[in-house]
C-alpha cells in the first residue's frame, strides 16, 4: 500500500467519525430516540437524562463518561461489564507507559540510520515514507538494535505490572460481589450431575435427596430433578408465537376501527406455510382456538415431563450460602465420575439440555470439538489467502469488469484501494462467531457465560492465527506461497521477516476499527434504523415495540476476540513500527469512553458470572505477549544482531508469570470462596423463592402461584416408582 | 553370559533359597526368637503362634498365608499393606494371564524357526541356547513375527482389565476404610498453611479462631497453631538421651550386684566427647544431674515455643467428619496462595517443620528438587556404565591381582562370573534410598506417606532409567559406547536392538532378586543377628530390649521401585523372551507368600494413608507398559516387519487408559470424599483426645494430664499480643 492511500484512508476514517459522532449528538436528543440510546435506563426505570445532560455533544457525554466510577458500572451493569473496563483501562495503561518510552526512543534512532534505505535500494523495492521511522531503516547488526531490544523488554514488564495488579483489582472485585449482602439464587445452590443409576424402590427425587440430606442434614433444603424438556418447550413456544400472533391480530383489529369504519376490519391470515398459502380465516378466531387446542397439550406434557422424563442430574438447594459454597467444589462420591458437583449459574444462564450429559461424555465432546476447531483454524488459512489476494484492486477488475468505470476514477479508486483488503477481512470475520458459540455449547457446557469464554477463546486463536499470521505471511508472500516452510520453527521467523511489510496495513486497519468501529457503536445507526422500520410498519403492540428496541449485551463473544487481535497486532509492531501504539491507544482510548457510555446507557447484560471472564482475558494477554516476544526474537535473529539470545528469557519470565498468577488467583474464578461466602446476608433468604427462580417458564406456565406445580413434583416423588 | 554360567547361578540362588526356608524353619519356632519373627503380633498383645501353627515348615506358614483374608490384613496391617498385596496379586495375575498363551505359543515358533542361528552364523557371535526360544532366533520379515505383534496386545489388554479392576477395589478398600465407624484423629482435622499477617491487636490463634469460626459457625471445635519446634525439641530429644542413659546405667548398676560384691559396681563414664574423653564421673549421678538441669530448660522452652514461635500454619478440628472433609477440599480466601487447606495427616506422620514453607516456597523447592532429581538420574549412568565394565571378571582381576589364586578356582569362578555384576548393582542400588526420601522431604511434603511416595516416584525413574535402560544400552555396547546416539528417538531403537542380548543377564537377576532377596526376607537372618548381638552386649532394660527387636515397616520407598524394576524388566521381555514370565510370576507369587506372612507377623506399618499409595502404583505400573509397547513397536522395526505400524495403536491405548482412570478415580485418592465420611460414628468423638493427639510428645512432656499446658495455650491467646 502506498503511503497517499494511507493517509486518504486515514482521512475517510476520521470523517465517518466525525460524521458519526454529529449523527449520535442529533439523534439522542429526540424524545422518539430514546428507547434506542437509553433502553438499560429506561428497563431499570430510570428516566433517560436523569443527573446527565440532555445535550448530547462530545463534550458532554465524553465528561459523563468520565465522571462515572466502577460503582456505577457495577450497579448499572454488572461486575462483568466492570471487569471488562479493568481490562481496558490496563491494556490503555500498557500502551501509553510503553509509548511514553518508545516512541521518543525509537522513531528518531529509526529515523537517522539508513540502513533500510540501502537495502531497499539493493532489492529495488519501492521506499515507503512510513518505513523510515520504523525498525526496516534500521541497518543490520547495528548496535541501535540495543535500544529495540531494551524496549522489547520495557514493553514485557510494563505489561506484567499492570496486569498484576488487575488480577489483584479483579480478585478484590468478585470478592465484593460473592459476599454482598444481596440474595442471589445461584449461590444457594449446586448443580449435581452424572447420578448413578436409581436404587431400587426409590425414585430420581427419593434417591438425591436422601443422599444430600445424609451429608447435609441441617442445610439441605430441596431438590430439582432435570427433565428432558425438549417436547414441553416446543410446546410452549408454539403457545407463546399464538399469543403474541393474537395480540398483534388483535391490536390491528382495534386500530382498523376508524370513524369512517366503526366496525374495523377484522384480520384475516392463512392456515398454511408461512400464512402464505391454505385457507383464508379470521385471525383472532383461528389464534384463539389454537391457543385453547394447545393449553391442555402442554399442561397434559408438563406433567408427563415432570414424572417420566426425569434425567440423571439435578439441582440441589441448600438453606445458606457456605454449605452451597463448600458443597461446589467438594468431591461427594468415591466415584469421581458420579456425582460429580459444580456451583449452579444463574437461572437465566443455565443450559438445561447440556445438563444431562454424562461425565465421559463431556469429556469425549470436549476434545471432539477441540480437535475440529483446530482444524477449522488451519484450513481457514486457504480461503483466507485467497481473499487476500483477490481483493487487490487489479485483480477484482480482472475479475469484474463492469466494475472498471467506477474504478477508474481517481478518488474511488484510492478509497477503494485503502479499504478493500480491510473490509473483505471485517466480513469474513463476521461469519464465525455463531458457529464456535454452538460449537462450544456442544461441548456440555452447563451455563452461558461459560459457553461464551470458550467461544471467545476459539475465535482468538482462529483470529490470531488467520487474521495476523495468515495476512502477514501469506500477504507478503503471496506470490511464493509454496515457500512457506512447512515446520513451526520457520514460522516466527517468516513472521518476523514479513511484519515491517505489513506495517501500513495494519495501521490502517486498526484506524478503521477505531474510527469506523467505534463511530458506528456510540452512533447506534443500524439498531435505529431497524427500530424505526419495525416501529412503523410491523409493530402493532406494546410487546413488539420493546421486542423492538430491547437492547443486546456487550457480547463478550466477539468483541474479546477483536480487542485481543488489536493487542495482538499493537504488540507485535509495538517496537518494530512504534507508531502504530499511538494507534492502538486511541482504539482503547476510545473504546473505553463509547462502551462506557453504552453500558451506562445502552446495553443489558445477559447473565453475570462475577468476572470469570477475567482469567479467560489474562491468559490471552499473555499469549499475545508471548507471541510477540517469539517474534521480536526472532526479528533480532533476522537483523543479526549478535545480541539476539538476550530475548531468550523473556519468553520463560512470560511463562512464569502466568504459571504464578494462575496459582495465585485462578481457583477463586473457577469456584467460590468460603471467605466471602461466610459474610452476612441482609434478610434470611426466602428459599421458595429462590427455588421457583430455577423452575423454567414451561414447566410451571401460569401457575406459579397455584399448587399444581408443588403437587406435580411431590407427585413424583410418590409416585415415581410405580411409573 | 554363557548358558552354563546361567545354570550355575539359578541352582546356586535356588540352593542359598532352601538353606534360608530351612533356617527360618528352625529359628522361628525357638521361643528366644518369636520378638523377631512375630513383633506384630507381640506389640498387639497378641499370642505369636495363635490360631497359627507352631511348626514353621514350608507348608504350614504358605498354608497359614493363603488362607489369610484381606480383612486380617487389614486389621493387622492396614490399608496400606492391603493395597500393597491388591498390587502384588494384580501383577501375579497379569503374568500368570499373560504366561498361558504367551509361553504354548511363542516358545514353539521361536524354537522352530532358524533366523537367529543365520544371523549368528553371519556375525561370528556365540549362539546362546536360551536364544534358540526367544524373539532372536526369528528369522526378519518372517510372518511369525504376527504372533508377537498379537501377543504384545494380549499382554497390554490383560493388564489394562486387570488395572482398571484392581483399582476399582481398591477405591473400595478406601471408601470403607474412610467411613468406618471409628473415630480417627485425621477424619476431624485439617491443616491449615499461609496465613496471612496476624491483624493488628489480635493473636495468631485468635485470627485462626475468629477466621474458622465465622465459616465453620456450629462445627468449629479448635485449632492449635504450628510452632517452630526445632529448639525444643533438640533440649527434649538430648533429655529423652539422658534418660536412656540413666536406665541403662542403673540396669547395670543392679546387675552388678552380685553375692560376691553385693554393693555392686558403680557404672562411671566419661563426660567429653562421645564419653570416650574427658573426666570419669559416676554414671548414674552424673545423668540425674543432667536431667534435673535439662527440665526446667525444657519448660521455659516449651512456653518460649508457644508464646513466642508460633508460624503462619495452624491444624484446626470440626466435629464432625464432613465438615472436616469439605473443608480440607474447599477454597477458603479469595487469594489462592493463603488460607491453603489440606487434609490433615495422621498425627505420627506430620513432618512438623514442614508445615511452615510458604505456597511458592513449596512450589519453587518442588521444582528445584525435580531439577536436581532429574540430572542426578541422567548423569549417574556415567559411574554405572564404568561399574558394568570393571565388574567384568578378567578386568577385576587386572585391577586387583591379589585376587588373582582365587578366582583361577574353577567352581569359584563360575559362581563369581555369574554374580558379580548382579551384586553390584544391588549394592549400587541401596545407597540412593536415604537421599532422595531426605530430597522428597525438602520440597515442603506435610506428611511422611506423601513424602515416601515422592522418593518412590523419584526412584523408579532412576531405577528404569539407569538400571533397566543403562544396562541394557552399555552394558551390549560398552565397548563402543561414543556410539550410543543423544537423541531420544535413538534410544528406544537401541533399546530394542540390545534388549535379546540381556536377556539372561536379566532372568539371572530376577531369580537372584527372588530366591536370595525373598528368602532373607522370610528368615530375617540379618535382624536376627543384629537382635541377638544386641540383647548379649548392649541392651540392660526393657526399653533397650524393644528398640532392638522393634520390626520396621514395609518400606514402600525401596520395595515398590524395586518390584516395579522386576514388573518392567518382564514386561520388556515377555514377547521377546517368553522364558522370563516364569521368573516373574516366581518372583511376585513367593513376594505374595513371604510379605503375606511378614506383614501379618512381623511388619508394624508407620503411617496409614488409606491406600493413596495406589495412583501411585497404578501410574508407574502404565508408564512400565508404555516403556514396554514403545520397545516392542521399535523392535517390530529393527525385525523389519511389514505391519510394525499396527504397534502404533497400543501407546494411545495406554495413554487413553491412564487419563480415563485418572478422571474416574483419582480425585478421591486426593481427597476424602464426603458421602464416606457421612457415615455413622460408633460414639461421640472425644475431641479433647484427638486435639490432644496431634500435640508433640515434647510440647506437653509429662503433663499431658495437667492444665498446665491448656493453660500455656490459652495464656498466648490472651497475651500473646503484648509479647
Amino acid at each position: 500500500m502506498e503511503f497517499e492511500s494511507f493517509l486518504t484512508s486515514l482521512a475517510t476514517s476520521f470523517l465517518i467519525f466525525v460524521v458519526l459522532m454529529s449523527l449520535f449528538s442529533w439523534l439522542s436528543r429526540k424524545q422518539g430516540n430514546t428507547v434506542v440510546y437509553y433502553p438499560n435506563r429506561i428497563l431499570k426505570g430510570m428516566d433517560p437524562w436523569d443527573g446527565g445532560s440532555r445535550t448530547r455533544n462530545p463534550i458532554a457525554w465524553i465528561r459523563e463518561a468520565l465522571s462515572s466510577t466502577e460503582q456505577d458500572i457495577i450497579n448499572m451493569s454488572g461486575v462483568d461489564t466492570a471487569v471488562y473496563f479493568v481490562f481496558l483501562s490496563t491494556v490503555l495503561g500498557i500502551l501509553v507507559l510503553s509509548g511514553i518510552i518508545l516512541l521518543p526512543l525509537l522513531l528518531p534512532l529509526a529515523a537517522t540510520d539508513d540502513g533500510g534505505k540501502i537495502v531497499h535500494a539493493r532489492t529495488n523495492t519501492t521506499i515507503n515514507e512510513l518505513d523510515k521511522i520504523s525498525m526496516a531503516n534500521i541497518e543490520k547488526r547495528s548496535p541501535r538494535l540495543w535500544a529495540f531490544l531494551v524496549a522489547t523488554y520495557w514493553v514485557s514488564f510494563v505489561t506484567y505490572l499492570l496486569l498484576w495488579k488487575a488480577y489483584k483489582h479483579v480478585s478484590e472485585l468478585r470478592s465484593q460481589a460473592l459476599m454482598s449482602p444481596e440474595v442471589k439464587s445461584e449461590q444457594f445452590a449446586i448443580l449435581v450431575r452424572d447420578l448413578p443409576g436409581v436404587p431400587e424402590g426409590q425414585t430420581r427425587k427419593e434417591q438425591v435427596d436422601s443422599y444430600f440430606t445424609t451429608i447435609y442434614p441441617d442445610t439441605f433444603y430441596r431438590s430439582v430433578v432435570i427433565t428432558d424438556n425438549k417436547e414441553v418447550h416446543k410446546i410452549w413456544e408454539e403457545l407463546e408465537g399464538y399469543r403474541k400472533k393474537l395480540s398483534h391480530a388483535e391490536a390491528v383489529y382495534a386500530g382498523s376501527k376508524t370513524t369512517a369504519n366503526p366496525e374495523g376490519t377484522k384480520p384475516t391470515t392463512k392456515t398454511g406455510l408461512l400464512g402464505l398459502i391454505g385457507e383464508k380465516v379470521d385471525s383472532i378466531q383461528y389464534y384463539n382456538d389454537k391457543i385453547n387446542e394447545l393449553i391442555p397439550k402442554l399442561e397434559a406434557e408438563q406433567k408427563v415431563t415432570l414424572r417420566e422424563k426425569q434425567k440423571g442430574a439435578a439441582l440441589v438447594f441448600f438453606n445458606n450460602r457456605v454449605t452451597a459454597a463448600s458443597a461446589a467444589q467438594s468431591l461427594h462420591a468415591p466415584m469421581v465420575d458420579t456425582w460429580t458437583v459444580t456451583g449452579a449459574p444463574e437461572p437465566r444462564q443455565l443450559l438445561w439440555s447440556n445438563l444431562t450429559i454424562k461425565f465421559f461424555g463431556r469429556i469425549i465432546r470436549q476434545y471432539a470439538v477441540y480437535i475440529f476447531v483446530a482444524l477449522m483454524i488451519l484450513f481457514y488459512m486457504i480461503p483466507i489467502s485467497f481473499i487476500s489476494a483477490l481483493t487487490t484492486l487489479p485483480k477484482l477488475q480482472k475479475a469484474l469488469p463492469f466494475l472498471k468505470p467506477i474504478v477508474e476514477i481517481a478518488p474511488i479508486r484510492t478509497v477503494l484501494e485503502a479499504y478493500l483488503p480491510q473490509i473483505a477481512l471485517i466480513v469474513f470475520l463476521a461469519l464465525l462467531p455463531k458457529l464456535l458459540l454452538f460449537l462450544s455449547k456442544t461441548e456440555g457446557i452447563p451455563s452461558q457465560s461459560h459457553a461464551v469464554r470458550a467461544a471467545s477463546g476459539k475465535y482468538f486463536y482462529f483470529i490470531v492465527l488467520n487474521v495476523f499470521i495468515g495476512v502477514t505471511i501469506t500477504g507478503t508472500l503471496f506470490g511464493t506461497l509454496k515457500t512457506i516452510q512447512n515446520d513451526i520453527n520457520g514460522i516466527v521467523g517468516l513472521l518476523a521477516k514479513s511484519l515491517p511489510g505489513n506495517a501500513t496495513f495494519f495501521l490502517t486497519f486498526v484506524a478503521l476499527k477505531f474510527f469506523v468501529g467505534y463511530g458506528l457503536e456510540l452512533s447506534r445507526l443500524v439498531p435505529l434504523i431497524i427500530y424505526h422500520i419495525k416501529r412503523k410498519y410491523l409493530c402493532k403492540t406494546e410487546a413488539e415495540l420493546k421486542d423492538a428496541w430491547f437492547p443486546g449485551d456487550l457480547s463478550y463473544a466477539t468483541r474479546v476476540p477483536s480487542d485481543m487481535l488489536i493487542i495482538t497486532i499493537t504488540f507485535c509492531y509495538s517496537v518494530i513500527a512504534p507508531l502504530i501504539i499511538p494507534f492502538g491507544v486511541l482504539y482503547f482510548g476510545f473504546g473505553w469512553l463509547v462502551l462506557r457510555n453504552q453500558a451506562l446507557k445502552v446495553y443489558v447484560p445477559s447473565y453475570e458470572s462475577y468476572g470469570q471472564m477475567w482469567p479467560h482475558l489474562h491468559s490471552r494477554l499473555i499469549a499475545a505477549l508471548l507471541l510477540y516476544q517469539l517474534t521480536m526474537a526472532g526479528f533480532f535473529g533476522v537483523m543479526e544482531f549478535m545480541f539476539a539470545p538476550f530475548m531468550i528469557p523473556l519468553p520463560i519470565i512470560s511463562l512464569i508469570f502466568e504459571f504464578v498468577c494462575r496459582e495465585k488467583f485462578y481457583r477463586f474464578f473457577q469456584h467460590p470462596a468460603l471467605e466471602p461466602a461466610s459474610k452476612e446476608i441482609k434478610e434470611t433468604p426466602n428459599m421458595e423463592q429462590i427455588f421457583r427462580s430455577y423452575i423454567p417458564p414451561y414447566l410451571n406456565y401460569e401457575k406459579a402461584d397455584d399448587e399444581q406445580f408443588e403437587d406435580a413434583l411431590s407427585q413424583v416423588s410418590k409416585t415415581g416408582s410405580t411409573v
